[in-house]
């Protein structure tokens, strides 16, 4: 049984969402629906991309991930649909699919993309604003139940990438920065494992504050202490112990992170 | 495959609406479950009825919308289930079906109601405060499963039918309100396709502000423009371009909205 | 088709529920996955448990309910599972599953737990911050395909339970407290309809206010009206008609409740 996830910035009020999900049973009454988010910042794709990036490994080959954070709704931006290793992407054109990207090309996996340009898979009407209930969801459907890349669309070979950025090398160490802050106030960095395991010791430094190291567990410090780790998708993350490093440190994404080598 | 869709006031953090899936898949294991909605403002039934009005119509036919804003729960309102064109409702007689009710009208579709009065088909025990476990749900199962609806109740022909308002025409075009405000701060109003198609050209005015004429999509305007548009439900809808314009005007529900027809 | 239903405190925001769905579908791709909550506040055991343990029963037997508030993750706090009753448990060893143990006990049913200590049915990496997706889930999905409890772990006694405060009696009757408000704002007591029942007339007292006896229905009063009802649940409320108690009340858990028998 196929699985399609959604992932949005519509909120969980207004029945965008489940609207989605009746079009889909419509066309594929069998798939299976997760949704994986519908709280994404409103217009904020490097947010969803991330999301979208780092619950995909999760899921099995042949899910479809129907993605709309489309700020661009009704302009001349493309709609695409993508195979990205063993997976698909469905959704607007305009970086979304940028870290799903940068996975497969990390785990030397190939992906393609097409643009939507077949309305035989699409709603008859297509409103202006709602391209989530009008092509990216029938065309997930029709993915879902067998229709060929190539049948609903044309090949492109230059999908929109977001540029999520790179922490910088300093003379003793690395810049870096908040990427994602979540529910917890887990603040995620653009450091991975990689940049510290470079090192025998290293300072973090984050608002005026500096954490001696990184620790392997919550457990190893008490409740209320700041914490470095890496996180559950090998980022790494300052955190409260049982509280919120987001709201202790003020902190934003985009804040400076600073990782200082010693040893 | 059946599918129920569940619209309420619950909110989605004490188990309510997962209650009553349990309570629907232990009697239909089968049906897909789609949350339309748990975030209606508590007791606001026109604002269920226009979500679940316009909702409808992008699921396929003999689907089941089980609604529960209920303000008179454990009252003598009636409890009542109906079918609407090609599909179900379930849920309180207060006027949640509204809007079902008249798509049904406009689209020269029959509808007929029953009074829910047949116990077989509820739990055993009925609390006095959470029908959408004890009575909806069970009932909408049972209408999944193939009873019906002369089995679960008895015929009615008067369920209650709220009046969502209707533009008043003055002497240079008309009169509406904003009836619904969404995630996004799109303010949706009373007027519709057919308003504006009588003018050339016309004038929205709202909260001190004048919009020059109705635009077919965001992208004719640059961001953090005011616009009016019809929207994806073919309301006549006030936008900020990627931005708020709930919170750009201060606007709520049943603010005035003039149209003002110049040619 | 087994259910599984998921209650956690990760809200719906970073796509942590969806990757649960994810690893779930991986293994058992026919089973039906119900939220129960992801709302719950974090690290907050005791309403994990309240919530856990009145939804339960509205499920069928063979339900697995995966529980993840866990502020222990990555400590030596152990993972386990369990039967209690015809259902199952899975999830930290914390006190979540405490109420559902207590309806056991209360219904005469039986219990057993084991110790999650079979990595055979984990994903291959473990993190150390997130066991919902690499040990919970997983264990529960292979649960629903017929694994049997002694086989992903070995038998435990001990599983860790939460006090969940009783009332006390007093001269003319008892003080018990607030242990649950919804999104509603109704005050759930830790007084139930044997504390009621036991007495012709009642006054109940919380923050200033003295309500005079318990209603049957919120229909019985006006519009914002404080009254005191069994809910749903079968715990005695406190509410305000069509508002909202925790707020008129400035309320919180916790807060005393006096119930005075007067008759």
């Amino acid at each position: 049984m196929t699985i399609i996830t959604l992932l949005t910035d519509f909120g969980q009020r207004d029945g965008y969402p489940g609207v989605m999900k009746g079009v889909i049973w419509k066309i594929a009454p069998e798939v299976q629906i997760a949704d994986l988010s519908h709280e994404i910042p409103a217009q904020d794709i490097q947010a969803g991309a991330l999301v979208l990036g780092r619950s995909a490994p999760y899921f099995p080959d042949g899910t479809i991930h129907l993605a709309v954070v489309d700020p661009g709704v009704g302009t001349i931006r493309r709609a695409i649909a993508g195979q990205v290793g063993g997976q698909y992407f469905v959704g607007p054109d305009n970086g979304l699919a940028s870290v799903l990207i940068s996975n497969a090309e990390a785990n030397i996996q190939t992906y393609r993309f097409v643009h939507l340009d077949n309305p035989k898979y699409w709603r008859r009407y297509i409103s202006n604003s709602f391209h989530g209930r009008d092509i990216f969801a029938p065309v997930a459907a029709h993915l879902a139940c067998g229709v060929k890349l190539d049948e609903i669309g044309t090949p492109i070979s230059d999908p929109v990438r977001l540029e999520i950025p790179l922490p910088k090398r300093t003379a003793d160490g690395w810049i870096g920065q908040v990427i994602y802050t979540d529910h917890f106030g887990n603040l995620a960095s653009n450091f991975d494992a990689n940049h510290i395991s470079q090192a025998k010791k290293v300072l973090i430094r984050i608002n005026g504050y500096t954490i001696p190291g990184v620790v392997d567990t919550f457990g190893q410090k008490s409740a209320g202490s700041l914490v470095a780790m890496i996180d559950s998708s090998g980022r790494l993350a300052v955190s409260v112990v049982n509280g919120n490093a987001a709201e202790f440190l003020g902190a934003r994404i985009g804040d400076r992170i600073e990782l200082e080598i010693v040893g």
